[in-house]
């Protein structure tokens, strides 16, 4: 080894040692007869001291050391007369007697420190910097860990990780798939997994009973800011279950890992149907970290000759808790907001308990005090209360406001990412109805199993069937879904049928699955947690960019390698196939 | 849960207990009165009984289940009349008050039975089914293990698992690449990598010191036997050490590996040089399970009147210890088999050191007694002996008599599959010439380093340069290999120039390693383990297959989901691509 210690380990129990020590030239001070070196690794930083009286050429070296050189040292270690206990090494310094330049560098494009200043276009280009720098290999760190805890703890529930292909068939139901073409099957493509999926359905058709894998997939989709093109799933399925063994099983998973990694205890986990999800939140995922449930007020505002109101389908609003001496201008600053494109409200109506137990509200001339009365009897109002309402029709109303409820949220400092709040979304409507291309698609997946009690309503009222599917959902993110799958060959024609696939389309696309079902699958259901996304969770992040190593950019390229790349027409001429570029 | 034990785990001890498991039939046996169904889940199997006289209703149920149905009984755990000591359930049966059809199943199309009656083709086919047999079951449970163990070694020795990416730049060097069409970058591609390589280096040049990670590779070569387009290896690399530690390191994963696993002690791995493993087994992935060594016998053959000899490069042999008295027919069989095309030599010469001391050779008329005796203290002979001897040009010579060696250690049952030799092949040579392309190509790796003591030759006499590289080879089996890297970018530049590089192509192709090694870079180097092999290896297997849940065929076909398969022409347009076959 080039060490005797890393960087990060030296402390006063160690003085007097001689030592070797490798790494990185954080940054050097030459003070005139002492010159001091920060050396970093992985594991920390230790301070290095030459000394101009007692070894001029070793500190002549050393002063000429540039930032980001490799260096290997041989000294002792000294106690320190100035003690920096901020650090773990900081009680010592190594009095160097030997050097050794193991490489070079150029000057980094940017600071290798906490906060850089470089650009987020520059430290993609130059990843392997950028990965140098503390938050980021932070970051890298809880990850490996994540996984490590994932594997240990299912492991002990005697799951078994099993690698499913990543050439497979390609699929057309659902996002597109990445394609990748056959030399070998002239013309034809294998896919790349958006999921394991039919693999992991497959291995509890073999009898595995409990499965798992931390898996990469694929999906070629235009990419958001927290999207990527390849990301990580924890993909998980169960034999011989019901939904209650599911959740409690991974509500157990992640009770430990926050247990484990974060030091958090998290109690049971609540559970809330779609259904009120949506009405008390206005979303699938609601942040739950705090309060403010939606309150409908339908019945104590209508017919007062407020048209806005008297012609909506439903009157919401929220309680902003001690915001009533919000001023004119917040609360414009409110209302544009929910007027924005992509929020769409037409208004915001607000009205103002205030502390002296005055009622004032934006639609006064329409509404007696009684009336408003009423309004803040509903919100469970107090002296100091802000109430915040929207109107218009159902879905879109909803939407609306819990964007507003998240920025009130944020607003009031509601949303700590070191507290966590997860929660059991359930019941998920089993359809979904597109109207551009008129027909249901699964809300979660053509395999999932209708509740027993709903399925008298498939044929009657579709979009009434409730699956039994579920989310996991923390801080108003999903990290986790999935749902018990159908396992008897006739519900699943049916559910084919449902969709618009004819009985050619369901065989060719997924008959491999199906024709598995008839030798004997058993009952099973599982689910499959955004890894990529539980890392920055974990992590107080949003973005999850900042948990892979080599993220692709918005456009799905990587700037540092300049991938996608050009490949050869020899290359293109053994896979038979020609480029035909669009003019557009 | 759809049960309350497993069908493994019933044993005396739950005589008398109310009971649910859930599982598929295994077989049924309808003997009048009683009818047994032997229920079989992923943990073991369960003995049934259901009896006419005291519920016909239900036992008449028993003898309609079919094989392979999937079932849910409650019952009471009974002490077995006959007990079957041979399996741990043997003792106890259940006595059956409630059945429960889960669901039903068509006929397999091959039993699901340790032995099966299922070719090939068929159970690739049905490979589902296949997977429900017991021993490809523990094939995929040693493998799940494997990958535990590695996993927690290599974290208690604080690696740390970075997860690279899959969708990377192509590099026409090396085998071929599976390529990936963007969308979104009209006409360019990404290539799925053939290892993480360039990626594992740029992580330390980013100061993750020691990295791993159990990772898929793809490689788009025409497939052998024991190849797949898709494989896992066990990717590891560490800064700051010399190729002393990484033997070390790994030398300890393997240990614990055939600890852990197969409670087998592993002594210190001995390590022989790519010459010497040449020279005395015609092989640098030589088999020491049995010993027979090569022994040269140039001095003591030549210059006797035998031209086959005489104007031999080398004359070589091996010592069947015991085989004097090989018939005429064996020998012919041994003649017959180096003959083999894929073999070549062009004959055998044998030498018989009879029990009763004289000597008995296929080349009489040329040597005498005396001469022959010469050859049998080269090879430290007994009586009882029997040397085999190939002659002609080295390199042929001795790949000729590994392969016989090889089969003579297989006919003489040397070769036990639960016997284990690891050891460490080193010193590969740096470069290999390749008469077709007239160049050099790196034996490993265009960022192997050269051992230092042999820069000095890298102009003067290139194919001598002998490199840090090394392969851990167990029964003959490559099963890992690796190399310290090249840090040095002007080492770098002369490494490429030698293999025939332009500056231009060598910036194209592995630019962005380069460029991160003016950022300094550490001293480091890594190896990777084919972890398929291994699996196979530890399973006592020679065929990877039977370690990978889906494989594909020989043809890179996944028979079962009928992969690759032919994409929609919008999905084509998309992709800007055509299909041109060729007409063959």
């Amino acid at each position: 080894m080039l060490r005797t210690h890393t960087c990060g380990e030296l402390n006063i129990s160690n003085i007097n040692q001689e030592v070797k020590l490798s790494g990185w030239v954080q940054r050097s001070r030459d003070l005139g007869g002492m010159t001091f070196v920060d050396l970093r690794d992985r594991y920390g930083i230790t301070q290095l001291v030459f000394n101009m009286e007692t070894n001029a050429a070793l500190c002549e070296q050393a002063r000429k050391l540039g930032r980001e050189y490799v260096i290997s040292i041989k000294g002792i270690v000294t106690e320190r007369s100035s003690k920096n206990l901020k650090m773990p090494t900081g009680e010592v310094e190594i009095t160097v007697n030997d050097i050794e330049i193991l490489n070079q560098s150029k000057l980094p494009p940017f600071t290798i420190e906490d906060n850089t200043d470089g650009g987020d276009e520059l430290r993609m280009k130059y990843r392997y910097l950028d990965l140098r720098r503390n938050p980021v290999k932070k970051n890298l760190e809880l990850r490996h860990q994540l996984s490590m805890e994932t594997r240990n703890y299912l492991n002990d529930l005697k799951f078994i990780e099993v690698e499913t292909p990543y050439l497979i068939r390609s699929t057309p139901e659902g996002a597109r798939d990445f394609v990748v073409p056959s030399r070998m099957n002239q013309g034809e493509f294998y896919a790349l997994p958006q999921s394991p999926q039919q693999y992991k359905q497959l291995l509890m058709v073999a009898g595995y009973d409990r499965y798992f894998q931390i898996v990469r997939c694929f999906r070629d989709e235009d990419l958001r800011a927290d999207r990527q093109p390849e990301f990580t799933q924890i993909d998980c399925e169960m034999s011989f279950v019901t939904q209650e063994d599911i959740l409690n099983t991974f509500e157990g998973l992640t009770k430990h890992l926050f247990k484990a990694i974060k030091g958090v205890e998290i109690k049971e986990l609540p559970r809330i149907t779609y259904a009120d999800a949506m009405k008390y939140y206005g979303s699938d995922k609601p942040d739950t970290r705090f309060e403010m449930k939606f309150v409908e007020l339908n019945d104590v505002t209508k017919n007062k000759g407020f048209k806005l109101f008297d012609e909506a389908e439903l009157v919401i609003g929220i309680n902003a808790k001690g915001c009533s001496e919000y001023t004119r201008k917040q609360l414009d600053e409110l209302t544009d907001f929910v007027r924005k494109p992509q929020i769409g409200a037409t208004g915001m109506i607000y009205l103002r308990y205030n502390t002296d137990g005055t009622l004032k509200s934006s639609v006064d001339k329409f509404y007696t005090p009684e009336d408003l009365k009423l309004w803040a009897e509903k919100f469970n109002a107090q002296p100091g209360d802000l109430f915040l309402i929207l109107a218009g029709k159902e879905e879109k109303t909803q939407k609306a406001l819990n964007e507003l409820r998240l920025e009130m949220g944020t607003r009031l400092g509601l949303r700590n990412p070191e507290v966590f709040a997860p929660l059991w979304v359930v019941d998920f409507p089993l359809l979904e109805w597109d109207e551009d291309t008129q027909r249901f698609y699964a809300k979660h997946h053509p395999f999932t199993s209708p509740k027993p009690e709903d399925i008298p309503l498939i044929d009657s009222n579709p979009v009434a069937v409730r699956a039994n599917a579920y989310d996991m959902v923390i801080n108003g993110v999903e990290v986790g879904g999935g749902s018990i799958r159908i396992h008897n060959k006739d519900l699943q024609k049916r559910m084919f049928s449902l969709l618009g696939f004819s009985d050619e389309e369901a065989q060719n696309q997924f008959g491999f699955l199906m024709n598995a079902f008839e030798f004997g699958a058993p009952p099973h259901g599982g689910l499959a947690f955004g890894f990529d996304r539980m890392c920055s969770l974990f992590g107080g992040s949003e973005s999850i960019r900042d948990f892979i190593a080599f993220p692709k950019n918005n456009s799905g390229r990587d700037v540092m390698s300049d991938s996608p790349s050009s490949i050869s027409l020899d290359q293109l001429k053994e896979l038979s196939l020609k480029i035909e570029k669009e003019t557009k």
